[in-house]
């Protein structure tokens, strides 16, 4: 079992668009089964695929099972059983020396842009990019999960 | 994607008991999720652990992935998130050049043996081992799944 600690900002548009970025890879992701307690996620990217099961999160941690899988076969599984999916961009941006990941979101969620910072502990000081506007760790409706069913255009 | 195609039958217990038989190994599998249109299994065995998503069964055939997993974390995912789960040694015995695994059950589905074969077709002929009894497959209360919330000792 891994832990996963994350922090998570809304991106400032205006700012984003001024980044000199790297090339975005496409997402397409999907949940087998959501409930408050467990998710298990099917992604599939450019070029590979992942299965992954994360408990439930206590402040900026929560437990994650991660394990590659063919990503034909990641497509297959959201084809034929994914509850809901979604799809979005991910930029992987260095800032300070850490690794930023900018999900710039397609589809009903198209207009959402998210970055997110993984930690190796929940104190961890790290230095925010100009470009990264309001905390909202921890709020539940920016969980990649719930936008896959209520999506912010819905909002 | 595979394609699971099995025929499983009840095993006489008497003519079982003086079968010879290969070290049984013991699994422990739980279900993250069973509904009538997809389970998802972790199984721990001796050596090794599995993560299984099966699809919904069309007379013997079904849909299934399969990913080997380390052990400890199937055991850990078992611990944290299985709705249900069931234990009992598996004997692996070839019968006229085929494989045929002998699950022999434990914990509240004590009294249960029953025997399953995974044939490439529907059709697939076999020659029947005199311990094996009534044919079962797709009576739904013998999937491992079921049996793991309804066990044997409470039909």
């Amino acid at each position: 079992m891994g832990l996963e600690i994350e922090r998570k900002f809304l991106v400032n548009h205006v700012k984003w668009a001024t980044v000199e970025k790297p090339n975005a890879e496409f997402y397409r992701q999907g949940y087998l089964l959501t409930d408050p307690n467990k998710t298990i996620r099917v992604r599939a990217t450019d070029t590979k695929g992942f299965m992954t099961i994360k408990g439930k999160s206590e402040g900026a941690t929560r437990a994650e099972f991660e394990y590659e899988i063919p990503k034909e076969e990641a497509i297959q599984l959201l084809d034929m059983f994914a509850v809901s999916d979604l799809t979005k961009y991910r930029y992987k941006i260095l800032f300070a020396e850490k690794l930023w990941e900018v999900d710039v979101f397609l589809g009903e969620n198209e207009g959402l842009i998210v970055a997110e910072i993984e930690l190796s502990s929940e104190d961890e000081l790290f230095e925010l990019p100009d470009w990264a506007a309001e905390e909202v760790t921890g709020e539940k409706k920016y969980y990649n999960s719930n936008l896959s069913t209520l999506p912010f255009s819905k909002w």
